[in-house]
């Protein structure tokens, strides 16, 4: 710890990457940042901005960077995403933004990305699942896995699932987003051997709308799926992450 | 109006019958039966057993069976059956009685069957679907409609939906009941250009179960279905014979 | 497909039409169009545009145009409803564009449209169900159906009702919308022999409001009726047209 | 109360007569009787049976029968009753006791009833809401008033509904009881210019069974009704009592 | 009616009165105003503002005005009242117009009003119940009725309720409006022998927020009380003045 | 440890009771016991018994009593009190065993019981509401408490409960339960300064019923209460005696 | 009484509180202010600023001021802030104004602040509870109590939260707000002998947001804790402010 | 084919065994089994007891016993197991039969289990989650996988839990089923970086019971779970299952 101390008195560490390597966690205007559940948990603690002021998105976002590398943000608006890209043109120009509908990831030049020897397959059930879908598909490749996409595959004409048979199987995992009735994870799981992560997405209107009937429906599946809160893209991707690299793992 | 009392004093015609003739319904001590619902609204009253005395359907089944020549009743346990297969063995002992599940028709030796010149397609999804379809089933059969029976046939498997398509094809309308999330009329009805007539049934179990996830999707399905309650088979039998005698008339 | 090809090569044909034959869906920016619906369905994939930007709907309305002669779209808003015009009278300046309420209708000057020997009648309790109904309208319109449409027929000055029974009765199929309470579909329904599909409406205020009550009130009817989901109107009149066509084609 | 005393050392009175004289309730070992709430509230405290032992039941009804004159029960079952019975042939072989379904009322021989100048209708939709209307008959001719009841009177064919108008628009004060989609109330309200208190029943099933469509329906309804909880048919009559009574005095 | 077509032809009557006077209800673009609800029902319809568009709701009102000598609208925004202010100034220049809250009230300067010989009490509980009070004290007022106000009336200081016992049993009906838990119609309830109606109000927030707890405290009141739906001042309203004009009649 | 170790060897503990010591839980064949709750926690684990088999009951209550000198049960049924009862003869027949409705208390003869300078108020709306209210007077008596309990005052007849005004002021702590509406806690916590805990009891019908209503009504109050799970009434008394602790600690 | 009229009458004290101490509440445009609830109930009247106009909010304000020495407001908005600002300047200009986030508590420059001898712990979960904590906070600075405030304590890192173990055992009362999962009430409460307030807060999203989640596991906690509503944050205040006090006296 | 036939004809494989081999479902009275699932989906289908006669449950467990070499069976009560070891005692004296609570496996002495290289933890929080982490126990020790088992790890002794994690590390992929506030996995959770699969158990009363309070929390976690249905154990179990297969076959 010494050493630490001594690393932050040169100013070789920011105070704010000492503080989370001996804390784990990273106390800014913001909030705390727990930049040490990357290596507790195996995946990073995402910045949820939705409610937050863009201020605090950005703090929070310029901590990660710091800390970690990167910063991953989940359902950013664009006045938030505005703010970001203006602070960090300052703070630090050279880090990449990369922005999916409200799913941003900023890298520092000198991040280095992991490898991952998984595919995550993420299939999406039409146009509006897909921010949900990029969500997931994010945080995968961050972790360094191979993503597979397939958009745009509604149960209503079962042929454009059928044709895709193939390329479900050849996953690792799969991701499977849809909302409406939410019947394409039990129509994919039934044709697959593998894990299926179920996403309801929030469509639909009148009774079930709002993501309730995916919902239900996905736990109620007559097959195997486990599910994640609708829209939860984040939390899917994460857990495909979490498969994958105990795949990986065992692939060593 | 002379000429049916003075039927009735010579005992050709029963009280019951005469009352029916007037009225358009008759009195029993179990409640009034609508004997004029079959001419006015196309089908006939059925007597919903669940919540009534053993007594009470014997009174409303011989009262229908004097006036309409049969009675159809959906929802009897066991000691009502028994209790009306007592009383009829009394009361009227060539009267035929049909039981499926729990749906029974009795129907008086003079009854003559109308015919109906279509056909209605009934699709299940597995073993607990089938008491429900039953009673769409004999609904449509009484109506004389043909049937066209496919049970079994899950999502979870996809082959043995794809394998039926001809059979749907060829129904005028198709009724298709399933449980848990209830996704099979939305398949069956992507594949087909008929009518699809959807009925959630009552399985399942925590989050969504008693036919609730079921409900919630078909009312959600992305492609196009009408739908009655849980557990209805009885409504949608019946929608399906009206749609079936408009395409009979139609074919006349 | 040789054939196609050299269509596609030589200009007689567009790419998106090709791929519509080939495939049954076109590719646009804005997602899959399901081209085939038609064929194979029996009603065409209209396009929802709530939720949708301007130019995802402009996108996929001109995609419909290009491959099934015209496009169906509901949900549409002033901006939308704006967009496509402006966006019209630049790429195809001689469609034609019907807009009722937010359902919006464009034709290409080719469009032949079909013919059905079939009435539908379509039925409202008040001014705010009126949206849904033209929904309704429109698709049976498009089919080539007859419509008589019968509006404000409240349940609460029953006379207003009565008075239409001979209407209700002329037609093949009935759609009635309502809102509040919803027991206008069943009061129709207990007057005619004719097949009722029941559309509850968002309307109404605290406890069932949101058509709550009137979708809870249908699905209970004690006479028979088959419902689709809360301002579902296109699904009604979509189910109208496929009972409508089964009678069509015994006519003919 | 010097003299109240000296009536209750003497026996001329009872001590839980006495009781209630000075405190307005009575305590007993089944709980506390409201015997002053007939005075202050105009109507007397019933004995809501369901849940409690036959043991307090009697207990309850002894109290009542002492205190006021005559004892009020609702939700009785056949064992509670049986109890009933056979306490009082022991404690009060004069007592006369009248069941309708489930509501029970005991009457001293020496009770005078009341006479109230207004007449209640009460109107129910079919047999399985006749209980429930039980309950509220029983409190109305307790209260002295006159019952004009119309049983059996469901929207599915309105022509048994409009048959009754006149009886409807003869009462002072409508009672209206229906399960299912709850329509009645709403229809016979519009046909009347009488208040009109609605009961929902408990029937049903499924999306919006157990009474829970009829509740939501009332409260929407597009005429004027206010509305009771579901089954709660004692305290739609004890309302009607109350309303009645208003007029009654108006009418001296 | 061969006199009110020669009136409609010389002028002294409108097309819109003399529709009025035959059908029973007018048709405008806005759709169709039920005039003779006042006769057959008791009271006039409102016209509900809420969700319609600011010509709309001129064109009812003028046609309430030319039919019913006044127009009587519920939740009115500013801009429906700038709207009919001005078009009035224009159409009739003198009648006049009461505005509370979001209720609105407007005279043709001929109109007579009623009498009736009868109090309603309407009481509060806090600030936000009153707009809801005064839709039921406009209605009450419109039919002639004395209405007694108590506002303010909170159960966290009972003091503050029990002061006011006097002025409660001295209304004919009592109209208790009540958000939050909704306790107050209880406890005024169980003070008087007055028919109470209970009115839950939307306020309050987390669980049972919107009028949820209060609509389900009243409806489990353990006194006696009617209920009509959450924010429902109109019906409250029109119920106290169905009775009160029964007692009204019963006095003459 | 070593002694403690020794203790068990010669006997003079029994291995249950080293167990818990060293551990904190005790292991049985139904579960383990946490005998280090009232250390840690403040209060005993209580033996919910709904659900589990008389044998585990009667398990868990000899470890609870080996291991902390008494047991506390709820929800005990009349098979699992006699099977304790029975079992409890046989191996501890000096053990006093106290029932009070649900709940259960078993005394080690030696056990020597705690003293707590607090007193707690418990008040119940009606007979329903007092095995609820039993738990926790229970809970406040073996914790060593003053208990001032006051039965059946229920709000609609607001006298009984404004005469107990002064015994309300004078406990250290209320815990309030009352079912159907739940309105009794917001009037009593509106007439002192203590501490108020509310209970909702399951009670009532219909919308609402089940506790709901109270619940709901209890967190919507008008006043300041904080409120525990439906019939939780062992969660009211274990918070009671959180508070009383405290409150005698700072009388020492 | 005459003393007071003399003091008013001299001007030596305002009409407002002459009428407070005279009744206990004070009459202004805005509604009645209850000024004496402090001293029955032992907590000020908050004044709730959501869905009240400026001008509204800023009377009660200036009325709560003038007849306790301080107001205290919840959910003020950023307008609501500014109108009392201005509001104040003019009329109260040394007045003290404090903000925390959406609570805001105003002083007069004589008012002298209680004194409480105890501590209450305040624990938040994360940044999103901290608007609903600073409502609990505000509320016991005023009641003169010492305030520990432990923010952003998830349990996705519990390292976080058994750090803090000491500052929970510490206090004499415990308020722990949290949303989402709402699982940090239960794992502090596992840990201390303290009473512990729990507060669900309204975050998360999907399935179970809007603190239904937390608030549903708060109820069902394992162990012992008295819950108020979702955002209650005054309400959780006010009741640790009444356990202080007994504590307070009972250390006297 | 032409093969199976002869072998059906020589006696040397059952009818139905041939059935499953060619179809992949067998037809029994008791409906069909999907023989092939094992292959296709890489889980057996479980024979789901509940709502099943015992005959039925007979019937398909012999059907899976001759085609896949043993039957799952799930919600086993007493009398199917009974039957079931009646049944098998006369047809297949050989077999054996475990069972754990409602879960049932019957093995063919034939039978060769398969090897998976891969650990499961399968950790509760109480006795009653017990049964359902037996359905998840069953279903991996059936695919060959290892179970290390910690029961009884309640989040209200936060110690019990902490002293596990090595084991929560040591596994490859973790079942955390618990009921009530369903805290548990949330915790367990933030301490590994393994796939964690939640499951709420149907334990609780009052609100958020039945599971619905540990489903929502789940759902809600603040850290990254997937969730399956209340007391859905077998699903559980069959998605570890899959995750272990690819564990297993990458480490090949």
């Amino acid at each position: 710890m010494r050493e630490l101390l001594e690393a932050v008195a040169d100013g070789s560490i920011s105070p704010a990457a000492a503080e989370a390597e001996l804390n784990g966690y990273v106390t800014s205007e913001a909030g705390r940042f727990d930049a040490a559940r990357q290596q507790r948990r195996g995946i990073p603690e995402a910045i949820f901005a939705e409610g937050k002021s863009a201020a605090q998105v950005v703090a929070l976002a310029e901590t990660a960077l710091e800390t970690t590398g990167r910063a991953l943000l989940t359902r950013v608006d664009d006045e938030q995403a505005t703010a970001l890209r203006t602070a960090l043109a300052d703070s630090d120009p050279e880090a990449a933004i990369e922005r999916r509908h409200s799913t941003v990831r900023v890298l520092a030049p000198t991040y280095e990305p992991p490898e991952l020897d998984a595919t995550v397959g993420i299939v999406t059930g039409g146009t509006v699942d897909e921010p949900v879908a990029d969500e997931a598909e994010v945080v995968c490749l961050d972790a360094g896995a191979t993503v597979d996409r397939v958009d745009d595959i509604g149960v209503a004409s079962l042929a454009r699932t059928l044709d895709q048979v193939d390329r479900f199987r050849a996953a690792d995992v799969l991701i499977v987003a849809a909302g409406r009735e939410g019947a394409l994870p039990t129509v994919v799981a039934g044709l697959v051997d593998t894990p299926v992560i179920a996403v309801p997405v929030d469509s639909g209107y009148g009774y079930g709308g709002d993501g309730g009937a995916a919902l239900a429906g996905m736990l109620q599946s007559c097959t195997v799926l486990s599910v994640v809160n609708i829209d939860a893209g984040f939390v899917a991707g994460a857990q495909a992450v979490l498969i994958s690299r105990a795949i990986d793992r065992a692939r060593r």
